[in-house]
């Protein structure tokens, strides 16, 4: 049999192409994989279609070494995965005696008065050359088949049957066909740029990866005020993959520098609380347009009464007045999102909670609000210490939601960077 | 051109390949095409891999009307989506100059110093023949092309870009396009009950719906404090779907009782949010354990401004004290988590801001700080007005971003069912 290195993964089932339900064996499956070094380079969902999977399970065959289908293996007649994966490999079916004697096992056990219907010998119908897996924990069985050097596996659909059935042949037959080279993947997680231009930066360095020993392969994750960057590689070798991931990391931070603030899988929260742990220092916000959420984040983080004692939502100009005794002058002056309006109330939060670290937030969320001057988006940001004052207009694109979260994002950043420094 | 029936979905990228990845933009997609009456095939992944993904398109393309794929779409070299639709259909790309024009000042207007990245030139490359699709969320344009009388839809990754992109097309010329008979669904959400009671009341109506002309289907999508219930029908008049499912909503409302909070799509923050303005009331939170989450989902909602102008996130015993007012004793003999603290910390911010809703929540969100008679999940939530006091303490299950956002829903539920009452 050939090495496996690559796989598909088909999920057989009407009911995963409606608007309501999800396919998420493949994450699971895929995980198993990996670690045994397989790559997954497809993911189909198929309905109970006889014609459409047989076609699939043919086209995928010519292109991956090993197809993992699951689903369809129940005993009606809209379970088609054993006839399609049969037709397309020309593998016949029969009955197996065995299965259907367990089958009637397991139905008389489990207390029914009368026999099994006939329909449920279905289940006991195998391939051609087909190796019956046990099911502990439904009835369906699994099929192992050895075909023209690649693999096919039928898998029962139920997570709880699935799970246990691949961890077993994970373990066994899989780890002795796969290369058994680990394929692992490090996140760095970075904020303050766009996407094209951490991916200008990396050019140069992506032509390297792929021609280095082991390759690195990467990939960019965007979304607004948040980009990760994820570097794998696989090795026969534990060892080498370590050191080669860990040589790709470090090679990201010297090219992108302070805005990389995360290179262990820990969300920018996190990031942010581990320093003012580090420091000893606590931390208030007055937050306007993030409406809390700033404050909602940090305090995601378990252990976080440590540096988080209150803060202060503040979306009117009187509450602003009155709870950070921001001048209602320079509220009149210079408009509620202002440089002077932000610091102020930084500065508010900071004096009234007896904290060390002062944010303020003030900005237009909209949909409504903008002006040509300040439009929608627009948001001020401002952390002060005893000693330092920093302050920041950002005008942010999207909606409502997306203007909240990138205003918070930038909030917490200022705060990484001014512990940092 | 054909009339569309068959559909297949494809999201490429590699991220989309790994264990904690999965593409949930093929829901929506599948809700809109099903509104035509158009039914989804079979769904794909694939990674960014430009020869997988053109023998992909070419594949599918034997076998449905209409293929959409998501993302790949962005500036870089890992974006192959462009390319592979060329290769499959044989159409080649070239520049399209109001694609560059329009994406060098959308850069420029964002604010950054340096000129665009040549390389964002990337996403002006389009197949001949195709139909440019602005994008009004994002850089990345959709492209529309007619192809041997079947429709190849290429539209960007990010939900955000995407939803309104489809949407337009749904209303515009994929519905010209389509003639099927409408599948349509509408949601209704509940809180305060579990799935399985939900369940339980409904299995007598989901036999009488399966055997209704037309038929109604149901499904169940169950997280911890939020439960959907999902009916659909379809037929060939869009009348009949629409009385239909009318009346299969008001069989769910009157079975599950008050617990249904939102028949037309609304979140219960809006749902609250609608309740304040017909009252002409405005609220303001006190949040301890929920970390300022409330308030974050209150003010998610355009025009929240109208009711929400202050609020405060009390962690700490001294400041629920110094900013709410409550009593010293109250904290020492009953604990920070308690009914009467709860209570005073709603009165506290009701009269401190001058509104008419005040709400407090106090709870031990975890992992730590749990004790054997108050465990971690233990909430209390309170909602006072000039005249009702509420108050109740849960024991929510979960990680502690589980619990904050129990509490969070458990804190709105009960304004929605004190404005209600």
């Amino acid at each position: 049999m050939t090495v496996l290195r690559r796989a598909a993964i088909v999920a057989v089932g009407s009911e995963l192409l409606t608007p309501s339900k999800i396919d998420t064996n493949s994450l699971y499956i895929t995980e198993q994989l990996n670690r045994l070094g397989v790559e997954v380079m497809v993911k189909l969902v198929v309905g109970d279609m006889r014609e459409e999977l047989t076609e699939a399970v043919r086209s995928l065959l010519a292109r991956v070494d090993v197809l993992i289908l699951s689903g369809g293996l129940g005993p009606t007649d809209d379970d088609v995965t054993r006839e399609a994966v049969s037709a397309a490999l020309g593998r016949p079916l029969a009955e197996d005696e065995a299965i259907t004697t367990r089958l009637r096992e397991r139905f008389k056990a489990r207390g029914f008065a009368m026999p099994m219907p006939e329909t449920n010998r279905r289940q006991a119908m195998v391939p051609a050359g087909a190796v019956v897996i046990e099911n502990r924990n439904g009835s369906a069985p699994g099929l192992w088949i050895d075909h023209e050097g690649k693999v096919v596996l039928l898998l029962p659909g139920p997570p709880r049957e699935l799970r246990p059935m691949l961890a077993e042949l994970v373990d066994g037959p899989l780890r002795a066909s796969a290369l058994g080279e680990p394929l692992m993947r490090r996140v760095v997680r970075i904020t303050g740029r766009i996407e094209s231009d951490v991916d200008q930066l990396m050019q140069p360095i992506y032509r390297e990866w792929a021609a280095a020993s082991p390759p690195i392969a990467a990939t960019i994750l965007a979304s607004p005020g948040a980009i990760e960057l994820h570097v794998s590689t696989h090795a026969a070798s534990q060892d080498v993959v370590d050191r080669a991931l860990e040589d790709a990391v470090q090679r990201v931070v010297n090219t992108i520098g302070a805005d990389v603030y995360s290179t262990d899988g820990r969300k920018l929260e996190q990031v942010v609380g581990d320093l003012l742990v580090a420091k000893s220092m606590r931390v208030a916000a007055a937050e306007s347009c993030t409406g809390g959420l700033i404050t909602s984040r940090l305090t995601d983080v378990p252990g976080s009464s440590r540096y988080v004692d209150q803060s202060v939502i503040t979306y009117s100009n009187e509450s602003k007045t009155e709870l950070l005794g921001v001048p209602t002058e320079l509220l009149q002056s210079h408009g509620a999102v202002s440089e002077p309006v932000g610091l102020a109330m930084a500065e508010g939060i900071r004096a009234r909670a007896r904290v060390d670290v002062g944010i303020g937030v003030t900005g237009i969320a909209g949909p409504t609000g903008g002006t040509a001057e300040k439009p929608v988006g627009t948001v001020v940001v401002a952390a002060v210490t005893a000693n330092e004052r920093r302050c920041r207009t950002f005008r942010f694109f999207g909606d409502r939601e997306l203007v909240k979260f990138q205003a918070s994002q930038a909030a917490l950043d200022m705060m990484r960077r001014l512990l940092s420094s």
